[in-house]
């Protein structure tokens, strides 16, 4: 059984991170979230502080700090490429890279509302990479090695407030959008090259099956690629794209609606799960957090 | 002599929020920075705690939280539009919003790196806007009126970067690319619609003038779109956009190099003055960050 880490929100506010044991239903404490990120393999090799928390009633959080910055790329599965409003340009011959704030994120459970002005929310199924130690001009190589874990994530994207303009970030920032599963450390994962099978169901029906080793830029390319603009940090985070199969492309196009539960499903990193709500619940959800 | 508000961080590295007076070479703490965007109307109207810190030797920051979005518009000053790569397109009937991490933050007189692929650095004058409450679906009367400061700001741009792919963020957040002048308050800076002029000089060199008069999108109409996509919080900021004469644009293209220095002026905001270091500097700078 692979090493499953969260974070764990106290009463105070204060965040920590640890190692869920769903077979005891607990989460054994690795450290707090800024001291975890100061050295994620440390803290990952270390193992558990012998601190344990109920996972019953415990608020799950994405093991995030706020400062950290999330990178996404855009177009990289030839396949969701060919479906998408770019399908007559020619493949970028770099990765197209957009942003999310940790503000979008949440964690598997979390209802995701649906904003005024879509008309449903679409899903893109990835794999989440978290980096794990500085990175200034590095090579693919240091790049990939500085990577300490991955997790599922779910790009949930408001395609209307996407495409209002030239920029998507609006649409990729929206409330609770930005769906974590529990990170797993790199060395349990291996290599995305070897394949890993990556499946969205929508009410369990599957609607996205890719494989990692069709991404067209790794994840160390990319890293190396962005240190060479700026420096990036523990903590720090690359969302790897998603396969072909998104709602808005398809004939109708395909959006999802509340009461709706969508899943993404990764090899080795476990499936993550999230329900759709009305707008008329945003108020009530995002206040409180 | 309206107030100007900056961060200072302490050698433990805690961030507090200050007023400086330039007469007397001292800031009086207002509040630490958690607390003061927990109610920063309130902090401000309180004024000083009465305790002082001397400026010299104190190391000045953004008084912005890490977890901060920082979201820009792109083509705000129509004459900008006409002289960019955008100038063929019909003006966007919305604002094209693109993301800065707080990472790439910095303040007046931080030297800034160019990056290794880059031939220099752009320049992009401007007026940031600070949120000073929660604002979900909000009118545009709402979302201006919950503003609570405004402050200078230089978009600096790593322009091939930004034009790798149709999407700009990497471009748009290179190490210590964003410097920020201190936030004054709504009250004291009125109405962008009075127009404040914005000119950006380089090596004392007028490069850019402008009136935020002229902007397209007003603070108002912005905030309230992005409200119904995404809920802001205190502390989350707008970059209203540059206005016209940026450096890559020009014939021959005009980019920043090592040791020129870059002024950004704003009327009632004061004036934003970096300088631009070599790649080799890059490491020094930002490894003790």
């Amino acid at each position: 059984m692979s090493q499953r880490i969260v974070g764990i929100k106290d009463a105070s506010g204060a965040v920590v991170v640890a190692a869920t044991d769903e077979v005891s239903g607990t989460a054994e404490v690795l450290d707090g979230l800024e001291a975890f990120w100061a050295d994620p393999a440390g803290a990952i090799a270390r193992g558990g502080t012998g601190v344990t928390i109920e996972l019953e009633g415990a608020e799950i959080v994405p093991p995030v700090l706020p400062g950290a910055r999330v990178i996404c790329i855009g177009l990289n599965y030839l396949k969701h490429v060919a479906e998408g409003s770019y399908a007559h340009d020619d493949h970028p011959p770099y990765p197209t890279l957009f942003a999310r704030w940790p503000a979008s994120l949440t964690v598997g459970g979390a209802a995701i509302p649906v904003p005024l002005d879509e008309d449903g929310l679409d899903w893109e199924g990835e794999v989440m990479a978290y980096v794990g130690a500085p990175l200034m001009d590095a090579s693919p190589e240091e790049a990939l090695a500085a990577v300490v874990g991955y997790s599922t994530f779910n790009d949930v994207t408001a395609r209307r407030a996407q495409k209002l303009t030239s920029q998507w970030i609006l649409g990729k920032n929206a409330d609770r959008s930005g769906p974590l599963g529990p990170l797993v450390p790199a060395a349990e994962v291996g290599d995305l090259r070897d394949g890993l099978t990556v499946t969205t169901r929508v009410n369990g029906e599957e609607v996205q099956r890719g494989s990692t080793d069709q991404m067209v830029y790794t994840v160390g390319e990319t890293l190396s690629l962005i240190s060479r603009t700026f420096t990036l940090r523990p903590g720090d985070m690359l969302a790897t794209g998603t396969p072909a199969g998104v709602g808005y492309a398809r004939t109708p196009p395909w959006l999802l609606q509340p009461g709706d539960e969508v899943e993404v499903e990764v090899e080795r990193l476990g499936t993550l799960r999230n329900r759709i709500v009305a707008h008329a619940e945003r108020a009530g959800l995002v206040g409180g957090s």
